[in-house]
């Protein structure tokens, strides 16, 4: 992959929007992220452009430090600097979680992406290094696997800011320690549906850990999908603080399949008039804003995992999710669209993709 | 056709929903009734149980009179008593609007209704008898042709009560004269998402007509099913009342015309969005009400019209919004059914059609 052409921005799918693996009927995706600085360069809002420029030849140098043609945790990793990039290319990045808003709008920010979009690290974002995997469904200790590995291999090639009493520095302080946070983001509807969501998110609070929308703070949870993540990250072991957010996951992975359980009983023409008018909708509609689309994607990702509907599979609802965007519609439409035609895109692109996913 | 037997009860499709003929863009259908009375007998309201036995057997001797093996006005025409159908069965005549719900609650009277359901006379409802024509589109002076032909066919044997002055004596003094009453069904959705439905009905009372929903005075219009009548029976001619209905219509048809056209160039987009979404709807939900059917039904029909969609033709979908009705629903089922349950079946109806109906 040459992250230069265009393969990275039209090609929607994700490693991690397959939707394959543990707990998939709620569990969308697992994100570990390591905050990493380099010792005697200044945090990157205080560093002048040498010194972000010397960060990303570092970072270059470390990936082609390793044996190119073996597997290993930096294999297919690529390099792209964001000032290559067109607006919408950034747009499109963040909107498939491969980097932040905040990293988007940065001048000296760059990435590096894997092939199959499963790992990437965004470089002088709020901290040099950020380093993240994200993997399907539930497999929170994997993506840790992985983003430890590709951090053991650069720190070969790195010397890391770090402290005896205080672990990793890092540019905010809510970050030291480990310098990870961990997230899930779960699909959620039957709490939703059956009024439970504001209860749960009261209980995430107190487990120290919070509750987001989908693009993370600030962000309402569209489709009922949440990103749920850890809120300390000092103190305890990378795997402690794994431990904390898998067990409060399990809860409410048990919790929301109660709650579809007894939808189904109480009222399961109700519930699969929702599923198939989902389907009905999303293959017919014409027009099709941002918010209806992601609502419509829930009733459909819902009846897909209460085998209601069988007509298309969970992967490619999932992948959908992503595809609705504004800036990969743009992308895809090669050109800049008006809100109004962007609902007008957004709805043929959803029509192609679920007929051509029909059995 | 035996009306005694269930033939006419669980086949929905009326000769006037076929749809054909013309001006179907916009007229469903024409009515023309003949109020009729026989001289020497009270109206209904004061006759008694003789005498209303009397017309019954006064209409059925006229009815064997004629040749029956050649083709005729009164071929094909069979008389039921209403006494003999269980309530469901009256409810559906109602539906199917061969009877009127004040002819379905009364005990002594029967029904005249031919084969293909586009004749149908009333005995003992307001007048002890109603002779009616519905036909398919615009084809008034058609229905009135059959109508008189029905009538002069039965006055051959029947003395009606008639005076030089007056014309036909009817029960109600609104009838009297021609007994004639004629009205179009018109569906208007352009008008009415244009805002316009209102400023006609106005037009529509000024030219001595009178505008009601779909099952006549007190009904609203769902689906945006209007029906246009004469108001006045007395100092015209039968001809020259229906043409005034007919250049009303003829005005009703432009405008509706014409604001499907403004729609088109303004909003395309938004409207194939409306019918596709209904055809989407309807072909999936597995919960549907009566009002929401009857205005998927009007989404889809307007899109049939202004070929938008093709996947279905005029004729099932003015067939649907019969086969939707309460009775007809609970006819097909067999037994009575709670207002849920029937939700659910009308679901599954709607989606057996339209599926059945696919090119």
């Amino acid at each position: 992959m040459d992250l230069s052409r265009d393969d990275l921005f039209s090609w929607p799918i994700s490693h991690w929007m397959e939707g394959d693996g543990p707990e998939s009927d709620v569990v969308i995706s697992s994100r570990v992220r390591l905050a990493r600085n380099v010792t005697g360069i200044p945090f990157p809002h205080l560093m002048d452009d040498g010194q972000a420029e010397r960060i990303i030849s570092m970072v270059s140098q470390a990936l082609a430090g390793g044996p190119a043609d073996e597997p290993g945790p930096t294999a297919d990793l690529h390099l792209v600097r964001l000032s290559d990039l067109g607006s919408l290319q950034r747009a499109v990045l963040v909107e498939k979680h491969l980097i932040s808003p905040l990293h988007a709008a940065g001048a000296r920010g760059a990435a590096v992406i894997r092939g199959d979009q499963a790992v990437s690290i965004m470089i002088n974002e709020e901290d040099h290094l950020r380093i993240q995997v994200l993997f399907p469904a539930l497999q929170l200790l994997e993506a840790l696997a992985v983003c430890t590995a590709v951090d053991d291999a650069l720190e070969r090639h790195i010397d890391y800011a770090w402290d005896q009493r205080l672990g990793y520095l890092t540019s905010c302080p809510t970050n030291t320690g480990t310098g990870m946070r961990a997230s899930v983001m779960l699909h959620l509807p039957g709490l939703v549906i059956t009024n439970q969501a504001r209860r749960l998110a009261g209980l995430i609070n107190k487990l120290s850990c919070v509750v987001r929308g989908m693009y993370g703070e600030g962000t309402e949870a569209a489709g009922n999908v949440f990103q749920v993540s850890n809120q300390i990250t000092m103190g305890q072991t990378e795997e402690e603080i794994l431990s904390g957010l898998q067990s409060l996951t399990a809860r409410l992975i048990v919790e929301e399949r109660s709650a579809r359980r007894s939808l189904l009983e109480e009222m399961k023409p109700q519930l699969e008039d929702r599923v198939w008018r989902a389907w009905g909708i999303m293959t017919t509609a014409r027009v099709l804003s941002s918010r209806e689309a992601m609502q419509l994607i829930s009733d459909l990702k819902l009846g897909v995992a209460l085998g209601l509907i069988d007509r298309v599979g969970a992967s490619l609802v999932n992948s959908i999710m992503f595809m609705i965007r504004p800036a990969y519609l743009q992308i895809l439409a090669g050109q800049e669209l008006s809100p109004d035609e962007r609902d007008i895109r957004r709805a043929e692109l959803v029509r192609q993709h679920l007929s051509a996913g029909t059995a």
